[in-house]
């Protein structure tokens, strides 16, 4: 059965998400369809831009996910739809693709984007405000009915990208800054484990720098301290996080979106 | 595959609407369920009836929408369910249904309103306080695996309507009223477009006064005018908005339901 | 169709809950997943524990519930799955299933346990600290498509059990606590109808004591009052609740979990 996954900043209270879906089950009745978030921050690409990324990679092959954070819709800004290894995208082109397509880059995966232009494969009547529902639920549906992504458009190849944090390199290591809080109130940076290879050799010689601390020695997961204490260490997608034991690290050391963090090796 | 929506004022945290989709799924394993909301706020019947008038014509044919917020739960209220069209209602006789029965009669379509009192097709033992789970999920699943609504109760025809608030004639325009805001704070009014047709022609020249502020002109989406803008334009079901861009327009300009919003046509 | 349920207390902002529902997908692509509920407070196993109790009676046979309420996730804490009369559980030994363990003994239904140590039945890679999508996503997919339980890791007898607050007679009746508040403010107890058999025949003439508060007489529900008194009754799962009638019990009378709550018989 084909899978949809749907992303967006519409929150959850006034029944836009229930919405497409009904539109999608119209076209594709036995779709699949996830809801990833619809929390993101209103207008927020790079925080959908992430939640998308890290989610991707589990996904079955051939799923469709719509992300529709689309601040800009209705103007010249292009929908789109594109083919990134073996799953699809469906959305404005914003730069919510960044990271996955700075992904498929590194990886060598084949991408293809195609700039929605067919209203036939839409709604009959396309609102000027809300895309998700006119344009991008029924391209998804009939991209998860079988219909070929190059039927949809015309291709093209300079999509929007965000400008990307990167981690810089110090005398003694690296600073990077913070790019997501969670629920719990963990704290997620840009240092990620592959740029830092010699680190797990040396786990508890490292030093971690956030919000006035230093954090001594990485652990492998909460349980290994005590709760309430601070601790850093790689989380499930490969970024270095600062958490607080069954707390919230974000509200204990005062920590926001954008503030830096330090790793210093040994 | 069939279609069903759930909407109701449950909340998320206590697994009352998965509870309803377990009784769903064990009379009607193949239907597709959808949430609308589960937000509405706390025995708001009006703020349902809106978010399922908005939704309903976007379902595939013979969708079963579940609405719940049921303050009289367990009293002489009737439970019921209708269709309306080709679409299905079940819940409580309490007006969640007065704008969708107003637009039937507007177009015209057929409308048929059962009063349940079929047990056989409920839960064996009904509580005085959960009909959602004990009544309206099991029907929607009986509806849903092809059972005639004929069978699950009698007929009747004076269904409880909510009183709607009327925009009034004013000397220069109408003057209508807040009936929604929605998670981003953009507030929309009981003035529908088809009810000003001529506005279309003259956006440039109309005024929208709400909370204090004129807004000159109308635009077609958020991105014409400039972040922290107050801008008017008709959203995508047709009511008359006021949005602040990328802002919220209801904090801005401090409005609630039933605020008054008057247009002032040139 | 195969029925899986997840309860975590992820929150729903950041993607990880769709992601489970990726992988599991991946392996039982035509599986309907509900959401029970995401927003247990965080680390509050007690609360999933009664929230999973609540919902497991109304799935269809052999339903997988799937709880991620895991403080001790990557330590040496069980991962586990079991069969309790036919509903399947997977998820951390951790107490989540205590509830339903003393339900499943009082009705005699059968239980079988189960270690999770077959690392085939995962994903490749299990993090440290995200088992929910590398060990119990892809173990749920597995049970729902046809892998016997026993097939999953080897049998064991002593599962993790919460201490559970117990009511206790007095004098003029029995003492318990509240368990639950639910979104509406309604405080559920530990005091069941089963355990006070004669109080239905004595409705008007039992007292609840709870907050400062003496409340006279049970009710059938919220609408035998009116708008704004507080009342007592039995909710939909048996527990007895005490309620303001369109309003909230915690917040007027000021409740919080473990708060007692006594009932006077006549």
């Amino acid at each position: 059965m084909p899978v949809i996954s749907l992303l967006t900043d519409f929150g959850l209270k006034d029944g836009n998400v229930g919405v497409m879906k009904g539109v999608i089950w119209r076209i594709c009745p036995q779709a699949q369809i996830a809801d990833l978030s619809h929390l993101i921050s209103p207008q927020n690409i790079a925080e959908a831009a992430l939640v998308l990324f890290r989610a991707m990679p589990y996904f079955p092959p051939f799923s469709v996910h719509v992300a529709v954070v689309d601040p800009g819709v209705g103007t010249a800004r292009r929908p789109m739809a594109a083919r990134i290894g073996d799953q699809y995208y469906v959305g404005p082109d914003n730069g919510t693709l960044t990271l996955c397509l700075a992904r498929a880059e590194r990886l060598g995966q084949a991408v293809m984007c195609i700039h929605l232009n067919k209203p036939q494969y839409w709604l009959e009547d396309v609102s000027h405000v809300f895309h998700g529902r006119d344009i991008f639920a029924p391209v998804a549906g009939h991209l998860a009915a079988g219909v070929q992504l190059e039927a949809l458009g015309v291709s093209f190849s300079d999509p929007v990208l965000l400008p990307l944090p990167r981690p810089e390199r110090t005398p003694l290591g690296w600073r990077g800054e913070i790019i997501h809080i969670d629920h719990f109130g963990n704290v997620s940076s840009n240092l990620r484990i592959e740029d830092l290879p010699n680190v797990l050799k040396h786990k508890e010689k490292v030093t971690v720098r956030v919000g006035g601390l230093e954090i001594h020695g990485l652990v492998n997961t909460f349980g290994d301290r005590q709760p309430g204490e601070a601790v850093a260490l790689f989380g499930s997608t490969g970024n270095l996080l600062v958490c607080v034991v069954n707390g919230s690290a974000a509200e204990r050391l005062n920590l926001k979106i954008g503030d830096p963090l330090e790793i210093l090796l040994p």
